[in-house]
């Protein structure tokens, strides 16, 4: 008989079902089964909740003929169960931290460290083109390549955060930002992205992190992880307020990090000449992009989805205490109150939540 | 009594005079007096003239109090005949070529490389802020930094190419695209920004190099000076076949040599994951920025004046040979044809002409 | 019973001996067996062959208790015979390219592309570690990442020359060595790897490639192959020659294709400020760095084993006409007259030959 | 009259006098007069007391048949007394910081940030091939990019560090190190440059820095300044050591301090496979360099002189907290008693003095 575990699984939209499902298995050698010991829900899992992401029924359909719900969830921490006869970096026991994105470390694009693209069938497919992280187990596709090992000396709580919202905002705010000590940095939305954003671009020096939001308290949590300015841009408007801020030069990197047109329209129209522009929000309609104002700016402006190729480094940082995780995490849940931290994190405002934990 | 010289001045909206002025003082230290022997004329020379760039009357009558016209040109090749006092690097006699550039040398963005954002008045002003280089003198400020020794085996009528098209097409298409051995390049727009570009590529060793315009004549050039593919988008659909020139997966950098929203569409919409748009053409409006595909992509997007900060190498190596530049170059005046200069370069197409050369 | 084949087995200091050898097996999941059509001799097997590596018996004693015979080889061109259950890539059928470094592609440094130094058992290991390549069949580890699929329009004679003197010499000495277009180069040696050198900085247009070696035939080779200049060393005091050619200010990038205390020391006196020494050469004693010049010099100076992290790149560049590899061959072989092919290899500056090419 | 002096001048070896001089005047439009307010000894000024720059001399006699003299010192704060007409950033009663390294910034090696050569008469000739700082004025060729204007938030003692020691251990140790986020680096030699280099290696949140020297009290202000972990070199093997503490892997990046053979030889065998290292020790003597076992180890092996285009960061991130350089400052001096200020630093080790700092 088939072993089962609690999952919270999508149906459709608006239709989520915490429900009995079966355990995962091994299904390809470079697989492992990991036991989850603690989870966290995303905001692109509230997104998908809202219907924003019909192709995951699609896809299923067209694949196998129906679609019969998928575990949500990218994020987690475990131990591994069994692995696959080709895993060579993991066993049985292992504590591991599972990265959001799968990769086959084999394919053109892996090989030219853009996982994110991987061609063999990873990516980002965990709790979305496959079952995921809001369960008691999860089976993890090339699994040498998409775990890492979790350190002693890490608590699970901040360990979490590697499996996407660090390594998201590191490598396509910070990095592709290229953020540099001495340089002025904004960041649009203080959300879980943002946060990250403020703490890791603090890796690299900035002398000024101006946050931008229109929730209190979150602007407040954001000057205590280190901004150096923050505008509520519900009581004054961001782009004169970054301007004059900065003596009309503008920053020399605007981070996007809410995903719709009036954030990127902040961002267009904030950087200086010779400037970044580096996008992490996911957008669900096209911009206008100033182009007769900008053609002359000698501006980057870059997009994407996490590659997690800094996740290693990343791990190391906070072991070396130098990025204070553990002031994002807001709530603490156990396993079986899953529905009620969706409600907590989609009420995220009302009820001051920034990061939710889920301890299995 | 005050010396005077021809010059092709610019008074307004399609008022352009071939007249006589006073030739050009030194009023700096830095400053340097240029007898042209070479001179061209650039697209943004007919944009001035079709009155794009009010901001020539606008600034005048703002700094002085009236606007009595402009010498056009930004671009040319020279005699030195006085230099200012602070000019260390040329002297009376000396043969040069002018960049379209002017920079100090000393202020926060000329110390990093970011000439074209000079902040003691420099970037481009010739031609346009100042007077320029389509007339018997001009004279050329920061000289030390703004002129190149013209190397006794290139020919003027290809020196004169350095100025502006060269490095223009270079840094802000070509490196900035940062194109790479191997790639797979499109260039969309074929006037003498794109045929540069292709050249330029070329020092690169890209694997393809598809060409898209409208003109049948400068897609044929194009096929001579380098390109493996041509594409004319008056008979086929642009995005759909250099998707399938590359198997669905697009191209490694699209470099935008037109400044009009269809041809930034073309560009969005064909670079693979991973991959680079580098905008080189001068917009008018905005455009729509398709970031509900993109955000996801890993795209970098570039925009930019030129900085002539690799004119010097571009110099080297045109005098070892590696850019046959006399490919771009097909018509020829006398300096008193000048006003016939411009009659054909306004009809490039009917004309065939690319870059035409002015010998005065 | 089981199948032989024929081999090139090394026993020991000038003990090698062409002789019958069981066919290998795949032994791990991630492995492939290849049938070789194509293989060729490397300046390393001739090392290996006059002891200079006898870490290949000590090791083999270590692990396993003793040592019988070590197949030779680490370049290839064949058609796979049998894979794996974990490979993903390749089929039985499939022609390929073999790499000379085998890399896991999950290590710590396999994932920062540091794949010479795979901690997984990989690097360089075939016909040094574990059998190689001078056999009718050959065992490749972590074949999904160390097999390069052969395209139809290229050469297997040319092919051949990717399993390592082209990546090795383009890794190591162009991009290690920063060639830039414009810049002057100086190549130290016109051996193979010299040579592959030669044609690889090409790909980024330098405007000066100085080519030294004491071989008359090789420096005519060199000349052919795109050498702007070249000295013979034997004749003329190279430093001096080169300091001469570039008015005394040296060149911006010296690759030291040899691997002995006098090449070095051409290279450490013969690079301008600013410039660079890309070693390739494999050294078998300490040499003396001169830094109480050269500490002032701003030079960037590297060492390293190829990680085959353009092999990609490079078979596209080849294909697309922009390598002219074959001007590196000079004598074929037949698979049966591999004890020929060494006689003419080991002399080659008698035989004039540069690359040998043995077809199975 | 001509007006005159104090100044701490050099005749020859272990022959410094300490008396009156002309005041310096304007030579070319592009220098400056500075009356200095604060100053500093480098370890320079001792060497080229103790003989070691016998070029000084030569130079003198051979441009201008005899040597009468050079007042030392290459770092100084101060206010401008004078401007040259071509001077366009600054003017009389500016306060400045004055670069210890001159630019033209119109050469070839100034257009290409590699001031440190500047082809102009430029580089590091303060206190060297001019006369320098360690008097009541100092005349600064290239004035408006060899100053920089100092921020009224910014104490004197601290902005002189920024003459030299800060941007020569950040430029020449940590940038090109290459020190990134959670690395592991080595700093061999604590003195001046070592802990400058300590405090700007971490503006890249390495996770661990491991300092080696002999002398207890500067390892113990080591760790004050941020050392994870601190090595006397005296006491234990340095390389034993440090390779234990790495688990056997070595270092990311080892910095060179000191400028000696053996702690070059500390560095070449620390570094892990892929490592960087950067040497900024002024060398009197040859080193060797274990190629025979480096060659394989892909490293990037750095040298140079400063550049000083990071100066303008170093001072924003100083004005924004990040740099605590007064744990730098040992001991205070006036003008006047420069004569001490130098027995003092000539005895460091006794005297427990890091920087000497000499307010005018």
């Amino acid at each position: 008989m088939q072993k089962t575990m609690k999952a919270m699984v999508y149906y459709g939209e608006n239709d989520l079902r915490f429900e009995d499902r079966p355990v995962p298995q091994i299904l390809e050698p470079t697989d492992a089964i990991i036991k989850l010991t603690t989870t966290t829900i995303c905001g692109t899992d509230l997104g998908i909740m809202k219907g924003k992401n019909p192709e995951i029924e699609a896809t299923a359909k067209e694949k196998q003929g129906n679609f019969n719900g998928r575990i949500l969830g990218h994020e987690g921490v475990g131990i591994v169960e069994e692995v696959g006869s080709a895993v060579k970096n993991f066993k049985k026991g292992d504590k591991v931290i599972i990265s959001c994105v799968s990769r086959c470390g084999t394919c053109e694009n892996c090989q030219k460290q853009l996982n994110a693209h991987c061609m063999n069938g990873g990516g980002w497919i965990m709790g979305y083109m496959i079952d995921g992280t809001q369960a008691e187990y999860v089976r993890t596709p090339f699994a040498d390549t998409s775990l890492y090992h979790l350190p002693n000396n890490l608590a699970e709580d901040v360990a979490v955060l590697l499996s996407d919202a660090l390594p998201t905002s590191h490598e396509i705010g910070v990095q592709y930002g290229d953020v540099q000590p001495g340089d002025t940095v904004a960041i649009v939305g203080a959300g879980p992205i943002g946060m990250a954003a403020l703490l890791t671009a603090q890796l690299y020096s900035p002398s000024e992190i101006i946050v931008v939001d229109m929730d209190e308290n979150r602007l407040q949590m954001a000057l205590e992880m280190g901004a150096t300015k923050v505008i509520n841009s519900a009581k004054e408007e961001a782009i004169a307020s970054i301007l004059k801020m900065t003596n009309g030069r503008g920053v020399d990197c605007a981070i996007e990090a809410v995903g719709i047109p009036q954030t990127w329209d902040v961002c267009q129209h904030i950087v200086k000449e010779g400037g970044n522009i580096a996008n992490v929000g996911v957008h669900g309609q096209a911009v206008s992009f100033a182009l007769e104002k900008l053609w002359i700016k000698n501006l980057k402006i870059t997009t994407g989805l996490v590659n997690a190729n800094t996740t290693d480094m990343l791990l190391k940082t906070c072991c070396s205490g130098k990025l204070p995780l553990d002031k994002m995490i807001t709530h603490y849940f156990k396993f079986n109150e899953l529905e009620q931290a969706y409600k907590v994190f989609k009420n995220a405002a009302d009820e001051k939540a920034m990061k939710v934990i889920i301890n299995c």
